[in-house]
């Protein structure tokens, strides 16, 4: 018996599983994570130079989960691919941030209201890749708990993970710092996400995976939608994460060598990849037009 | 009924599609490859340091497109490795090249007449490798128009996507550039043909694939050919690059914000693999020895 | 007829190679390469700032031989993930060498006689990784011999062979070297060893497997048991290196173009992994405390 039946949701979780992500989702999920790569400094003057390294880079945005699960599976990185229609898609809406007339098309999807929308629709999908990721792993290893956890983790994070050599491919190269070294909100919460529906296909968690996903996701919309908001970069996790990191491993996560700062909220994390402000992103995107 | 067939080339294209690479063409492949190894600034001196990383760079730089293509259809990236007279045959034209007494086996194969040859065969072999790139994708997805694509384009591009890497074996590390941001005539020529040969797989081409073969063949021989003897960089793509890009970019590929130059050619591409001037590698080749 | 059972070593060599490493000899394995991780300069830094990337280093550390051989293989990087007991047990070594308190767990195995068997243990599980590299190989590509050596010697070798990208994790780019370039003593080892294993695999080499696990093991324990007591970065096949260098190559490995110098020993790879003074390290990672 399910602990939260007695929320009586009724077949809401169920229903809201099954739920198709193609193509509104999905192309929610295709601005958002393009609109980042337009924030990204120096994307534009790529996407002058050379179309060819700007759509690579837009579809590694779009993508980047499932080429590293592939690859975390052992399957073709561009096994992917092969749904024409997706990449289609992606392919209008980059070319639409990138080369609209007059930059329509930014302007319209960057205005607050309709990125906010974007934003938990995106959310929605993230939930769905960790979940799947979780499971396609299960089917492929039954007790591999810990692959489990890397393949749904990969999924969740996506390109942040190989921030490194998306830049590279733009003629960046930032070694002193990557998203494992610094994660951001959403690394880190499809980290956690991946724990619990590893525990759940483990049969740990007396959750239907329907009611996870459906948590889950109002967790992951709830919380980007308001940092987006309110352009902020703090983590609902911080003080857990510090409590946990002080008990675990002596100091709180970021934390330096001394002692007085053991509670101080974890390091900003300056260059990861979906935290900064959107602000500072917006004016760096404009002045490279 | 095909539009070529009035060229009345009879079976000729047929017969050449069916003419084995192996010895002749492969060995001018792994000769000419070799020697752009050995034009690149320091690859001499890691000759001499260290014998395994030399040869390993010569091996990138010959099966670099069957590793690739192999990583992309989710193979053993070592697999060509089994063919092991390819593998006898290949170190033996690096060992030549890099320690054959008096240097004498460089001084002929970089002899020009004797290169502009070894060139042309070169291409025949990049060509049957697009082809086969893009026929083994379709064999392993059938509606996956851009992975044969994909896996066309780095089979006829091999070493030149993963120059970043094959420098790091060298201990050399530049991030500011790349294949894909700054590409040269090869790779940009092996993206077209990848599409070419996609569009024939697909029947939307009316042409034979053995036609096909000939005509690209013909065409990258003599592109290759002829800028090697003028020890030129340009491309014979600029003109109709330029023109697309301003009408679908609204830029010149390589262009800068500037709108005055928007007719201009692209950019050098100062640091491309292939394009450098024979004249100056030579002199850089002759002074690390 | 095999020539080495006039030594009449009886059953011995095959009861060794039919001995479990798990689990006395896998721990030894993880607390070693832990060790080596908390040598390296930043490391313990990293543990405090990030433990996840730490945790995923000394996983780097601890079976980066098998994801390189899966990689090199085709299959899925992550399989030997599955094996549940052997991450926790690799785990619970990083959390005692990290976070143990006081650092009493360190003390203890970072103590020299301690460390001087855990090193030979270490050994033993090294060679076996090799034959068993060999042999898997075999079993893909029955005549891939240069396949055998390869996935033998990235089995011996593990994380070494990608020290750039495992310090790319803990924020530290050193593209200048690699462990290509200079390689150290258990590298080179590792590819002599895969080399041998391949020939016998071949039946060109008239010695039992068994025997020949017990030599190298014998070989590999003594060698590395005699630097590590003597904090020694020589390595035993120096004379033999220098002389086969000179002959092929016309130069001794990491000789200069200066021909007085060609019966000098190879220069030594003052950045190499597992080859810097123990007592420097010991230095670093105590200041670093």
């Amino acid at each position: 018996m399910e602990i939260l039946s007695v929320l009586n949701l009724g077949d809401f979780p169920h229903t809201f599983s099954k739920l198709g992500m193609f193509p509104v989702f999905d192309v929610a999920y295709y601005i958002v994570s393009i609109l980042y790569l337009k924030y990204e400094p120096g994307s534009v003057e790529v996407s002058r130079r050379s179309p060819v390294a700007s759509w690579l880079c837009a579809m590694l945005y779009c993508f980047g989960s499932y080429i590293l699960a592939d690859i975390m599976l052992g399957s073709s990185p561009i096994d992917y691919f092969q749904h024409n229609s997706h990449i289609v898609l992606a392919s209008a809406v980059w070319y639409l941030i990138f080369y609209c007339p007059l930059n329509l098309f930014y302007k319209c999807v960057a205005f607050l209201p309709v990125k906010l929308v974007l934003v938990a629709l995106k959310e929605v999908v993230r939930t769905r890749k960790i979940a799947a990721g979780v499971h396609h792993a299960h089917h492929a290893y039954h007790h591999g708990f810990i692959i489990m956890v890397i393949v749904g983790y990969v999924k969740g994070s996506g390109v942040a993970l190989i921030s490194n050599f998306e830049q590279l491919l733009r003629g960046i190269w930032r070694p002193e710092t990557n998203e494992i070294l610094n994660m951001s909100f959403p690394t880190k919460a499809s980290l956690y996400g991946a724990i619990l529906f590893t525990l759940q296909e483990a049969h740990w968690l007396p959750v239907s995976k329907s009611t996870l996903i459906l948590l889950f996701t109002i967790f992951m919309a709830t919380s980007k939608v308001v940092m987006t908001a309110r352009h902020s970069h703090g983590s609902p996790f911080t003080l857990v994460e510090s409590w946990v990191c002080h008990l675990l491993f002596g100091s709180s996560l970021g934390g330096s060598e001394d002692d007085h700062h053991h509670a101080a909220a974890p390091s900003p994390a300056p260059k990861s990849k979906e935290e900064l402000s959107d602000g500072t992103r917006k004016r760096k995107a404009k002045k490279a037009e």
